[in-house]
């Protein structure tokens, strides 16, 4: 069995606080516990907002934060991100954050994911998974999903290939991206308009935990890409 | 919080089995609560398993289920099954299956959700959501995760479009597919070699159950999508 639980009453997140110092005042954790972090949080405590007035200076963010643009649909462009990730513009919005700003993405998710991991540690002793998560469309199926932008502690993916299914036959091709998994689960407690920075996810299977990263893991290089 | 509780000791699934009847005698539900059944299941009950015994056949069925062939690579095809989905080999596989059989995907799998529903709600009187799910890869990221193929009583879509953000401001466009997400945080259960062919989702927010269908709310027609 898991738990999804909702990590409630943290504070509005700025610049320089230590995000797992306040997780760890507000829930306690034990070993294996999985925290999913929305990556707005970890922008703000990051300084990754930055002041946008008008649409051109919003394109401009967008276009460095990113390396390719893929497509084009009146103001929305689908690009590649500087990381790799394939989203609307570049990750970059407005929403919750204060006004005439956008949040960037962390640039490094998988960093942040660890340094948040090491906070806990450090002040509680338990060793948890760290799962940076942010809200991405996707081709072919309608509505947003969250998913993992970065992770410490807990697999990105899961690889059964050689496992027996239940007649002892191999399974041929089973990568199971567990962690945009997790942040999906995560979302459904989460809520757009609630606010909800954190949520933590208990009972994740012990095999899951390892070390591991998005970047190397999930983020599916162009050339192996046949939607691109 | 939401729980995430596997529905242990069903039994093999075959032709014309009842799988509300089966699931009842294993768990009790209550009102609200989210079963997220294995599309493998219902393609069993449903008369779905083909036999095939060689490349050829395997190929001839891919294609019987397919609208399109969007792209090949080696022995796999990326297509849009006739329901409209995009995955591989329009679904079509042999795990968890006899030798020498393959299971399509079911015909309509909004409706074996809403038998399923009707199923239950016949014999124990509780209303719950149900959700069919299968394992799809996706463009631009590794690895494959759940997602609903049909739904009943629980939405597919969740429409926060004029919902205000913490800032009170307006967030734009944010329809959240809940039920491919609660379909991935059913898997984290499940596991593919553990042969779980149901899982209960329990504490769903209560405004997430109404008439809904996947193939209206979540399949992407083409004209509409950037990426085929």
């Amino acid at each position: 069995m898991i738990s999804l639980i909702p990590i409630l009453g943290l504070p509005e997140f700025e610049y320089g606080m230590n995000i797992g110092d306040e997780i760890v005042k507000k829930i306690d954790l034990i070993t294996n516990d999985v925290v999913v972090v929305t990556s707005k949080v970890v922008s703000k405590v990051e300084g990754r907002l930055v002041p946008s007035n008008s649409r051109d200076e919003f394109e401009k963010n967008v276009i460095a934060e990113s390396r390719r643009i893929l497509r084009r649909r009146g103001e929305m462009m689908i690009v590649e991100t500087n990381h790799g990730f394939v989203c609307a513009n570049a990750g970059i919005d407005q929403s919750n954050v204060p006004s005439g700003q956008i949040a960037l993405l962390p640039k490094d998710s998988d960093r942040s994911a660890r340094r948040i991991r090491d906070q806990i540690q450090a002040i509680s002793g338990t060793k948890v998974g760290i799962i940076v998560s942010d809200t991405f469309g996707r081709a072919w199926r309608r509505g947003v999903t969250d998913v993992a932008l970065g992770v410490a502690g807990v697999a990105a993916i899961i690889d059964l290939r050689g496992s027996l299914d239940a007649n002892n036959r191999e399974l041929k091709v089973t990568e199971v991206a567990v962690a945009d998994e997790i942040a999906s689960a995560a979302e459904l407690v989460k809520g757009k308009a609630a606010n909800v920075a954190a949520v933590l996810v208990r009972g994740v299977d012990s095999s899951y935990f390892r070390e591991s990263s998005v970047a190397e893991e999930i983020v599916r290089v162009p050339s192996e890409d046949l939607f691109r």
